[in-house]
Order: structure tokens, then sequence, then C-alpha cells
């Protein structure tokens, strides 16, 4: 690709900012020494950062924005919070000036702020949040994580949409599996709202691809390329997972330290534990996407490291690259389209524009 | 306590019954030697495995059951399958021959017909599946876990009270930490039903218990003693928890089998890595309790082997011995009888009887 693409940086959001931004900025400028940066937030805390950090400094334009969205701010109030380095940043995908925005903020106002400034893609009632975790058979896309705490049938279907092309993108497949997340994997089983769905999937042009219900089990067994989720329980699971993975973790360094056979037999196994630890490591997979807007929209972990940060940049890139949101707008068109007209339950996908 | 207790089991609920059934039977038959023990199911198949199993035959009544409740097979059907094992072992539990039952078949039909047959407590809208998780700072109780799929801010608040007493009698502790389960610790975070349930919580006799919102990773972190939540998250929780802590299991494994110095490794360390591997065995958690019924429910997974079903026993039998239901009774008069006056947004706690 010679193209150059820029990135915005909301150089103020998440528990280490603006720190941990800019060294991971750094790392990022490393890896993607075509791209450009801009960087927004407060100037006279970002110039003696910028100074340390060579390669980020070379790459990146730095725009003043004195304001920043807390954690505790509601999205209302962050709406109104014109000069954060959220908002600045967003507002610099709309305007055209950025491909994508990576911050690691106030999720529930960026979310919010892209819904409004950046706008849905057409055909979608509501953006998703997506993002990747290990399992048993490779990695899983999972989505949505958060974004939509209710759900009814038509997101969900719309989610699967996006999911796919998603996996497309970032997994590399040509035709990914799709589970619906449900309390069993039989087909009366859950709530209307999932039995609806799954039936306009069947019936649907990715029908050869919807795997059906699939439980909690499934997402690190691996079961479907995809798991569709409503934004609560999706939330849930995502974080159940990672507790549980950080517990047995936790459980076996322990183990190693609880007497002399078993340090011995640590430094035997080093090696390999290493390289799961590596391969678990949350950092691997920073970086949810916010799927359907016009525009690429990455939120990182809000307490992760330099590292961290760069991955979840690294994330941003490969959709800006990939001309993710040209595949969803194709993919839309080809299943929610249709669809929409023909079930959608409460009107508002066929709705006058008047 | 010189009581005798009478457990009535379902022979052939589950994967591989009547066999683990039996077996189970006779391993809680060693435990729990004052109790008896009411076996229900096709006779001509439970003889020749009886003779087998001396213990369980020595303290068991055989009754006959010609039918079985499928897994698939939809609660309506179930409810019409009066000669089923199932059936005749919830009938004996309604008729007071046996203070609880313990199943490990089809979960949906376990409870519609514990609902119908044996009934709910006065002032229980839902029963709800209650079990145990292993955490980083003990075990945990969490509920619901899959009985009611949809749930509103009564129930959650109706599931508080009854994780409470619970608690109180499987983990013998004087006043449990509740949390109630969200995308997020904020006052703010969440839909309408958990911010209402909270709400009521921070008003209750309880209030000095609840911890507020917690998030998926506080499962296994143990931030509370209980955690409250629908069906449908809690399904999807624990089945996920369950499936990442698999994950590693088996990737840790993989590493062990690695190479020559991993094999080592894993022998000096083996002493330590098998204790992990007991306190975090799914067995040793098998056995959900239906919460909120006139009679002892315990759901054993349908998968389970002998030892995971005696350890279904050994919770219903707990549950019996403590008087479990009592309690719960009076938990529920102090805390939700009150509040169902001030609070029940669909007014049927305040619906007149006539």
């Amino acid at each position: 690709m010679s193209a150059t693409f820029t990135l915005a940086v909301d150089a103020m959001g998440g528990d280490h900012a603006p720190d941990i931004v800019v060294a991971g900025l750094d790392i990022a400028a490393e890896r993607h020494p075509g791209a450009r940066f801009l960087l927004v937030g407060d100037e006279p805390r970002l110039a003696p950062l910028l100074s340390r950090y060579q390669r980020a400094a070379r790459l990146c334009t730095v725009r003043h924005a004195p304001d920043v969205i807390g954690n505790d701010m509601k999205p209302t109030a962050a709406l109104r919070s014109r000069n954060a380095s959220m908002r600045v940043a967003i507002d610099a995908v709309a305007a055209g000036e950025a491909e994508g925005v990576v911050s690691a903020g106030n999720t529930g106002a960026l979310l919010a702020l892209a819904k409004i400034v950046i706008k849905t893609l057409p055909g979608i009632s509501r953006p998703a949040m997506a993002g990747i975790t290990p399992s048993a058979r490779g990695d899983v896309v999972m989505l949505d994580l958060g974004a939509n705490v209710a759900c009814d049938a038509r997101n969900l279907v719309e989610f699967a949409v996006m999911g796919d092309v998603f996996a497309r993108a970032v997994l590399g497949l040509t035709a990914p599996s799709i589970g619906l997340l449900n309390v069993g994997s039989e087909e009366q089983k859950g709530d209307d709202r999932v039995r609806q769905a799954a039936e306009v999937l069947r019936a649907s042009p990715i029908a050869a691809q919807f795997a059906g219900f699939v439980e909690g089990h499934d997402i690190t067994a691996g079961t479907t390329d995809v798991i569709v989720t409503d934004g609560f329980t999706g939330n849930v699971a995502l974080k159940t997972a990672e507790g549980a993975a950080k517990l047995v973790g936790e459980l076996l360094r322990q183990v190693f330290r609880s007497g002399v056979l078993s340090r011995i037999g640590y430094v035997f196994a080093r090696g390999g534990l290493e390289r799961l630890r590596e391969w678990l490591d949350p950092r691997r997979y920073n970086g949810a996407v916010m799927l359907g807007l016009n525009g690429v929209v990455v939120k990182s972990h809000g307490g992760t490291d330099a590292e961290g940060f760069a991955h979840a940049m690294d994330v941003a890139m490969d959709m800006v690259v990939h001309r993710f949101n040209e595949h969803i707008r194709e993919g839309l068109a080809r299943v929610v389209g249709p669809m929409a007209v023909a079930s959608a339950p409460n009107g508002s996908a066929v709705a006058p524009a008047g």
C-alpha cells in the first residue's frame, strides 16, 4: 500500500495517559513508518513526552485540546465537552483529516460521540463493539462487547453481518462460521430475540456460514469463528473469560512457588510456560473495534500499557488499510438490506426519511 | 442430626444414566449412611446395577417408572409425561415421601415440573438456579444460572435474597457480600433492570451486604461472595468461565508434552499441579440448586460421572439437613415482603388473590 493513512489518537484517555499513549505511539510508529498520526491532547504535557519519543514525534502532529472526558462522565455530559481530546480526535475523522481514531478513554462517551459525530453506516441501526479472543482453535471474533446493553433480533442479525466481514478482514477467512450465543444449542432454547435472529440468519445469504446457537464454553473452544451476542452478555462473557484465565494463571504461579521441587519444575518448563503466557497476554487482544460507523474507531483497554496501546493502533491500521468499512457496506447491502424490509420488527429500518 | 432424610433420585436422567447415577448413589451412601434414597427409574435395568453396588442397594428403595424425559423434550411435553422417572421422583417430594430430589436430566423439564408439582415458596415469583464456582478468594455463589432467561428488577432482588441465604448455608458465612453483575461498576451503567434492582437493594435490610455492581472478571476474582444476574447472562458466564479454565488447562498440558525439558519440569511440579487440577475439577462444583421451591431440587450436570453425581447428592443433603427452605422463607419475609408492596414494577406481587 503506497497511500498514506492518518490515525487520530486521543492522548488523554485511559488510566495512564498521556504517558503510555505516547510510548505506545512510539512503538506503532516503528511498525507503521508510512503512517501519520494526529495526537490530540494537552500540548504542554505532550511536548516533553514527545521529546523523549523521537520516532513518535517524527510521524505525528500535535493538536491542542485542553479538556479531558473522565471515566465517570456520562455520555450526555461528554457530548457537551467540545474541547475534550476525545472529541477533537473524533472531529478529525468526521472532517476527513484522519481515517480512524484510537482512544483508551470512556467507552460510553466514545461510542456516543462516534455515533453523533462520525455517524453510522446506512442500514445500521446500532454500531457494535467487536474484539478478538483466543480459543483452542485459533482467534475468534466476538461482538457486541458492550456498546448495546439491550438488543433486539434485528440488532443481532446486523452484528452477525458485521462480524462476518470483520472476521474476513482480521482473521483472513473466506467464509467464517458464525454462532449465536445462547443458553443451549437446541432450537427452542433462549428467548424470542435469539430465536428470531436465528430464523432470519437461517434464511439469509450467509445461512451457509450460520452454525446456529452456541454456548459459553464454545467461545474458548473455538466452535465458530464469530460469536454474536448482545452487549450485556458479550461484555460479561469477555470479562469472565479473562478473569477465569487470570485465575488459573495466578494459581499456577502459586504452584510454581510452593516448594523446591515445583521451583525446579518451573525452571525446566519455563520456555513453554513463557510462550503460553505470551499467547494469552491480554495486550495481544487489546483494541475493540466499533463497527458500523463511517470511520474506524478503536477502543483500547483503559488500563493497558504502551505495548497494549500499540496493539490497538495496529488493529485500527488494519481496518484502515483493508478499507474495512467498504466491505461492511457491501455485506450489509447483501444481507441486511433485503432482510430489513422483510422483517424489521420495529419498523426502524423502513421508516420514511421525512 | 439424628433425623432420617430421604432423597429421591432420578435414575434415568443424564448422558450416562442409569449407570453413573447408581454408581454415584453408592458413593453418596457411604458418605451419608443415615440417609435413605428413593431410586426412580426402569426397574429391570436398575436391578442388575444395584446387585453390583451393595452400599447403594442397602439404603435405597426402587420405584419403577417406565418412561424417560429426553434432553430434547420441550417442557410442555415433559409435563404430560406422568410416568417418567423425573416426574415420579418429583411427585415423591410433593407427596412428602422425600425431602429433596436430584436429577441429571433435562434442565427445562426439571424446572417446569418442580414449579408445577412442588410449587414455589410464598413470595417468590420465579425460582432460580444457583451454583458454586471457584474464585481467587474462595468459593462464590452465582445465580441465576439459566432458570429464567428474561428477568425484571424484582426477580433480581429475589435472587439476591435467595443467594444470601444460600451462601450462609453452603459457605457458612454470617453476612455474605452480594454483587449485581453488570457491564461496569459505576452507578449509571447497565439497563433499567439492574439499576432498579440496585436501588431496591440499597434501601433493603440487606443493604449493608450489597456491594453494588460487579463485572465479569469479579466472578473469579471473588470480589463478592454472591453474584446475582439473570439466567441468560449467568448461564453464559458460568459456561464461559469453565471453558476458559479448560482452555488454559489444555494449553498447559500441551506445554508439558512439548519437549524433554518440559516433561522433566512436569515431573518435579506434579504434586502442585495435581492439587490445582483437583481444586478446579468441575465435579467438585457439580450440583446446581433450584432455589425458591417448596422442596430441595438439585440439578446435576448431564455429562458428569459417578463422583460428580455424588457431589450433587452431597449438595442436596446439605440443603435438606440445614433446613434451607425455612431460612429462605425467613429471609424473604424480611426483605422481599415489604419491598414487593413498595416497588413491584408489574404489580405481580400485589395482585389481589381473587
